[in-house]
């Protein structure tokens, strides 16, 4: 212990003084001793005099710094023995986080999910679910914002509606009729951080829910995201396998599920379309046994052969909570999206979002509902899907001409395919997704996203990679598969 | 059942279709006939020659219709009989919300945490909690936005990382290190959409830690709203009496909680600061009990006398869990904070924070970094903080000269202060609430702050007012008190 007293005192030194400012650093010097115990209980701090001397000080300084550790608590006054460190401060270490790796109770394969960092020498990354951010309208954004900045009353900067602003579920609602032939009035719309909070928000819903189970139902291939979200929730999750018709609904009864998450308009990952049976069967399901459909609208913006199939909560907005996101349309980091409960779930997930956060930032909402109101967000939609229908024509080209033997699953949607190999029985497609990324291509082995076991499949995301680009990875991973 | 084909069918109306979009009006009619339940399971649609005559249309538009439908799986083929609506599409009406009022689980006492429309005949409302949004810096907001999307990475657009952009935490961590004392580098802090979202992300780390009760030690008075967010999420609270020293410390032992929640810096909603000998109790509890301290700096940027106390992070990294935003600072519809964990509780944060919305949006978080460099947040501050000064100074002259008999408790500091009555044993602060709303003037009464019954106040919000305006309300207050 230092009871010298003076600029000797932790090693203080006139020259590391900063010129102005010498009473915030006095301070922080004596509280980082005392967190790091260098200073232990009843350690005398040097008489103010003193050190303020050799500091070249006024003694000021050096009172006001003693005072505000003991404003803390750090030091105390004791009569006849000056100031001394107080008895009760736990020494703990500074912190020292854990590593990013151990942080996450998500596997590092769910790209969409969860951002991993592209392992080195791949120069060709084709994991699903990210669009083409290089195509975010960067100037109409900043043009939105300078108008909404110009136009928002000051009571909107304030606490504002868990619902999501007014003016975004005005917009939203008309924009989701017209695209998506949704039934919904703004007042019934709620504004989320995405389809992930709108999965972190199905808890309470499920107990509030009529359906018999509280398990979900999902698809198998699936989002393992989704999986995985609903995990950490404590929800069970039972898989239900999916053909080219998409969900096989006839297996939903024998579940024993009480809802069913399901991605119709374009599966993730096999990339098909429910089909009008299956439509039917699963909302014949939802009406006898009371369950819930929980539609995740993936994707359903890129349609490239037709119009997209509307959303099933059109022909069933009592059965349905509808769930999107622009994720897909502008870009994950907007963290911008919506659900539409059935109407006797509403005040459930208000309050449940209430309860999250109190409701979403305010100023992207009005920036978005900004861009769909001009129109700007839907020229920009026309933009990408004329760009990423000639990526996804440059990827089956490519196959036919590198991968013969491979097969394109699912519609011309989206921003990714799957590619399935029906000539090769044997074939792992985690060993096959390994030697790609050796190849400097990464691609998903469609096993990541499976439950139950099934045939060998790669999904490659192409959105975001120029027709080059692509047919050059398709071209590796020809040579790979060889 | 209208069988008798053409545009008589559904009430179609030639003049009503619209120049341009016929298919998905026609679509879009028959999704609502068969929602509504106009159309039952089994009717036929008329046949698209004859609708399509009626109308004026083209055969295909009609054709184009039912097929889109047909995708939909509301409506079939059926050989021989035309296209029929099909038999399994529930019947429910269109989706009517509940009204706003049934839907927060939150009295709309607590305006901080749910904004309540300002009842008819009020011209004066000094609701705590909210900062003088005229003064949010909307140019200097739109310049920073400009150049974050000028500088940003297409990547930074992506799926971003749950702890908040990497920017924006180096920078806040220097910042909350110079302004607050507080020792955490960048990768210990974590982004949250407010203290609230902080509030909701607790359960999982109460499980987590290693104090002996999950129950929650909370101030009473104190914040109702961070009561009703934890009930909400079956957190059970312990409230623990204030006095003029802050949280009574010597209570937190025979509380039986695992953790305390307080606002050390300016206590809500007395307006105390926690004394240096409370700081060091409620420590020592932490140390020997293994507790968690959850400490929300509200308000701590707004203290007018003389630079604020140091969080009480900066003396017990390891046991402090440090959250606070922008809600006081700037505005509270930016949803955005942080929190700073004790080491052993970040990777369990982190892994609720992505669970919960996958991380916050990144344009907010990277503008709000800008600000922070560029010393435009500190010039902020400085501004407000030299108009809030002078409107509680208002306040005080005003209490003085209309109010002779109440008192201010608290230190000058932050956005609100209290009221008490020292010579009016058996006031009903409710009452007295009511009918100042009936003069015009919204104030809380202190009583909507407690759990345990206690002496009679007055909370009152002045950021957001003008000395005029204050000093009016202040003296219809006393005309009130009589």
């Amino acid at each position: 212990m230092d009871r010298s007293g003076g600029a000797d005192f932790l090693q203080l030194r006139r020259d590391e003084a900063p010129p102005h400012g010498l009473t915030a650093w006095l301070v922080e010097r004596v509280r980082a001793a005392v967190a790091e115990g260098r200073l232990a209980p009843g350690a005398a701090l040097p008489p103010t005099r003193v050190l303020a001397r050799d500091l070249g000080a006024s003694r000021g300084v050096v009172v006001e710094a003693w005072r505000r550790l003991a404003d803390e608590g750090l030091v105390v006054a004791r009569t006849g023995a000056g100031t001394v460190v107080a008895g009760t401060v736990p020494a703990s270490p500074a912190p020292r986080p854990a590593p990013l790796v151990a942080v996450s109770p998500l596997p590092p394969v769910d790209v969409p999910r969860l951002p991993a960092p592209v392992p080195e020498g791949v120069d060709l990354d084709l994991s699903p679910g990210v669009p083409d951010l290089a195509a975010f309208p960067r100037a109409a954004w900043v043009r939105a914002e300078r108008a909404v900045l110009a136009g928002a009353s000051d009571a909107d900067l304030g606490y504002g509606d868990p619902r999501g602003h007014p003016r975004l579920r005005t917009v939203l609602a008309a924009w989701l009729a017209r695209t998506r032939g949704l039934r919904a009035d703004a007042d019934a719309l709620v504004v989320v951080a995405g389809v992930a909070q709108t999965l972190a928000l199905l808890g309470p819903l499920l107990d509030a829910a009529s359906g018999a189970g509280t398990a979900v139902a999902v698809e198998d291939p699936g989002s393992r995201g989704a999986r995985e979200a609903l995990a950490y929730r404590g929800v069970p999750t039972v898989p239900v396998p999916v053909d080219a018709e998409g969900l096989v609904a006839a297996e939903l009864p024998a579940s024993g599920a009480g809802a069913v998450l399901l991605t119709p308009a374009h599966q993730f990952p096999t990339g098909v379309v429910l089909s009008p049976a299956r439509r039917r069967a699963v909302l014949a399901w939802a009406r006898d046994t009371g369950g819930l459909v929980v539609e995740d609208d993936y994707d359903a913006e890129h349609r490239y052969d037709r119009p997209p199939v509307a959303a099933l909560q059109a022909a069933a907005p009592g059965s349905v909570l509808h769930t999107g996101s622009v994720s897909k349309s502008l870009a994950p980091g907007l963290r911008l999206g919506w659900a539409v409960p059935p109407p006797h779930l509403h005040a459930e997930l208000v309050a449940a979002r209430h309860a999250a956060d109190l409701g979403g930032p305010v100023l992207p909402q009005l920036v978005l509902a900004e861009l769909l109101a001009s129109g700007a967000h839907d020229r920009h939609l026309r933009r990408v899907r004329t760009r990423q229908r000639a990526r996804r024509d440059a990827v089956v080209a490519a196959v036919r001409a590198h991968l013969p033997g491979a097969r394109v699953e699912g519609v011309a949607a989206g921003l990714h395919l799957l590619l399935t190999f029906p000539g090769r029985p044997g074939l792992d497609d985690t060993v096959l997704a390994r030697r790609a990324r050796e190849a400097g291509v990464l691609v998903h082995p469609l096993s990541w996203h499976r439950v139950r076991p099934g045939p060998a499949g790669l999904v490659l995301g192409y959105a975001a990679s120029p027709p080059g680009r692509l047919q050059e990875a398709v071209a590796r991973l020809g040579r790979v598969l060889g």
